[in-house]
């Protein structure tokens, strides 16, 4: 049993986690969020006491850190008496806070693969690169580490995971993210910029017939007919997940597919092919350095702004397809979120709710000891079913369509 | 009679002005070439020195100089004893380089209406927000200064007297400006990006009815049939000649169209949508103050880099309606310049070869006395007769087609 958590990061996303933490919080005890700007972290706490989020009474504090500073973040654990850190500031800070948690034998829990700011791209799979080299020292000081704890990566695991323990052989694992929501803005990212453009501008790596393979941003689409926002074009895209499913289920093929509109993709290829989505820096005539992508970022509007006219709705969901008894099978397990919905119970539109959810119920199936596994996990190779119980009861219900995925509440079909 | 010229700038249409003046160094005497950045001039005068460009033995020297400090440009006047100063450096420093000419009495010409930094599009007619609140005082002291004298505005001015002294009364000017060259870049500037996309970003002022009327860029679009480059679709834009043959034309409407490709126009909106192309600063996440439109120039091709692989033809001309003895009476007057032949002559892409040959053209006419007016003039006010017998000489011939254009050498239609 753990108690007490910690929020890394003040953006969207933990704006999310911070609600729904405290909506929780007499599981998971005190609670404390820092960031770089502490005045951000108050602006969370401001809006939880708003809603009157908190179940029980108890903390929620605010803290200023550099968490690139491991140091200093185990430090802020230990003043805390934090058991359990929810990352969700930046992917440039994952392995600094992961180091702090080592040190002090915090429970970890991140929604997105770590990355180097001047790197695009890395060799796959990805979390080679990183994250599991610090497995063995996860295991060696009883450390939990949950991995990539978002919806996708995160819940989309856990899906594929509890479909294959319904089939005796596995095929293939397709992962479907499509927002049919509208922010009525001429254009917006739904988390962070930066991090967003840098998916799209790198090869896309994806598994099949038992190995790497790639492609290029938008050379692969394909229209998905999907529950309740019907048909879809989506694109093959690199994504975290694929590099742990591909390990961890070598003998499937794992792709992932995330839905574009036209005009996203006429602005992204006018930026891409400016160099304005570099995150190599260029010299101005004035001769000051600057990184393009980061002038993109202070151009585009913040995503946590897009929340109150944000309407619409997401569905994000596995297609796996195997076998059972000797008979093809296939399980379409998926979520549909929705936007307004979402800002009016926590103040965030509903990517960052699908991805802000996911962290607390593995916070909760920690602080209770289902998922405490003292070494670093993905999420599929954990038990599905409990955390599908609490992203149920905490908003992200859980929906199964199964067979042939014909006649049940929605036919699949490709276009 | 004058002589000895100063340039001002080293960018693409500095190099042409370069070779031109080198050309006809017997007509000019010493040649001085500066800008900030002292190697760009080096580089100039070594391209001119591989041509062979020079007329005569003669000098050719390269300084540095901050053209935002008229002081530094008087001083450097004087140490070279220029009696002309071409002004082809950023329109930001035209009117620091016009007092250096007045401190001095050396003539002035440039080739683009002044810029403040921070402004962009100020009220109509733009000249007398700057350059013609000096007009008395060059008058005192005797000093010529060329405003506008590029090709537009510069020539096309011209192209607007001479046709216009045809008539009995001008009943409109409408200037085409053509560029049916490829770079075979994805997308470029033909000139500075940062001055380029600010005309294109402001209010699009036109007179008509003897009043400033408004419209926005790609708001008013017209198909023009134009002698070798053939049909072209163009937008009226805001354009520094329209500010001064409206005033020295009231009862002409004027109007000004650059022709642009949905290519163009498609990158051009993405940009201006985002915020990408304003002169206004935003800070980064990392606290850096940075003007978007200088990223934007610093990740696109230098203009002078397309020359080498620069191909096609441009047409700028003037459409000038009005009437004779009674009947309605059309001319179009117009050069075609073709790229290739531009970098085999000077190194340069046809865009730059025609904003850079006219000043040129103007210098030897007030080297020669014809246009040392001992004032501020815009083009139109002075002869246009030796300034085509100039160009034609030097590389810029004017064709002129009267009539009702119908049977000429080629039809001008609208679509």
């Amino acid at each position: 049993m753990k108690k007490n958590v910690l929020i890394i990061g003040a953006g969207g996303v933990a704006q999310v986690v911070a609600h729904k933490c405290a909506q929780n919080n007499d599981i998971l005890g005190d609670l404390h969020i820092a960031s770089r700007t502490k005045s951000k972290c108050d602006a969370i706490i401001d809006s939880v006491r708003e809603k009157g989020a908190m179940k029980v009474d108890g903390t929620f504090e605010a803290h200023e850190v550099d968490a690139t500073d491991s140091e200093a973040v185990a430090a802020l654990i230990r003043e805390t008496g934090s058991q359990i850190v929810i990352n969700v500031g930046t992917a440039f800070v994952n392995m600094h806070v992961l180091d702090g948690c080592i040190a002090t034998g915090a429970a970890y829990i991140d929604t997105a693969i770590h990355e180097e700011p001047d790197k695009i791209c890395e060799t796959p799979p990805w979390y080679a690169n990183y994250e599991w080299k610090k497995r063995d020292l996860c295991t060696e000081h009883g450390v939990t580490a949950i991995l990539g704890a978002g919806f996708d990566p995160g819940v989309v695991n856990a899906y594929a995971r509890f479909a294959i323990d319904q089939m005796d052989e596995v095929k293939s694992i397709d992962i479907v993210d499509i927002n049919a929501g509208s922010h009525g803005k001429y254009f917006a990212t739904n988390f962070d910029p930066e991090i967003n453009f840098r998916e799209f501008t790198g090869v896309v790596y994806y598994w099949e017939d038992q190995q790497w393979k790639e492609t290029s941003m938008f050379a692969s689409g394909h229209k998905w007919d999907l529950p309740v926002v019907g048909p879809s074009q989506a694109y093959q895209s690199g994504h975290d997940e694929v590099h742990s499913l591909a390990t961890n289920y070598p003998q499937a093929d794992v792709r992932f597919w995330m839905g574009f509109g036209d005009h996203y993709i006429n602005v992204f290829t006018v930026l891409k092919n400016l160099g304005l989505l570099s995150e190599q820096p260029v010299k101005t005539a004035e001769g000051l350095e600057v990184v393009p992508l980061k002038v993109v970022k202070a151009v585009l509007p913040d995503p946590s702004s897009l929340a109150p006219n944000y309407t619409g709705k997401t569905c994000i969901g596995d297609l796996v397809k195997g076998t059972k008894d000797g008979k093809d099978v296939e399980y379409f397990v998926y979520n549909v979120a929705d936007h307004k919905e979402a800002y009016e119970e926590v103040g965030s539109q509903g990517i960052s709710y699908t991805a802000g959810v996911p962290p607390v119920a593995a916070a909760i199936l920690i602080a209770q000891g289902d998922w405490d596994a003292k070494t670093m996990k993905n999420v599929e190779e954990m038990d599905p079913k409990p955390f599908f119980t609490q992203l149920d009861r905490i908003g992200l219900p859980t929906r199964v369509m199964v067979g042939g995925l014909k006649g049940e509440d929605k036919a699949w079909t490709e276009v």
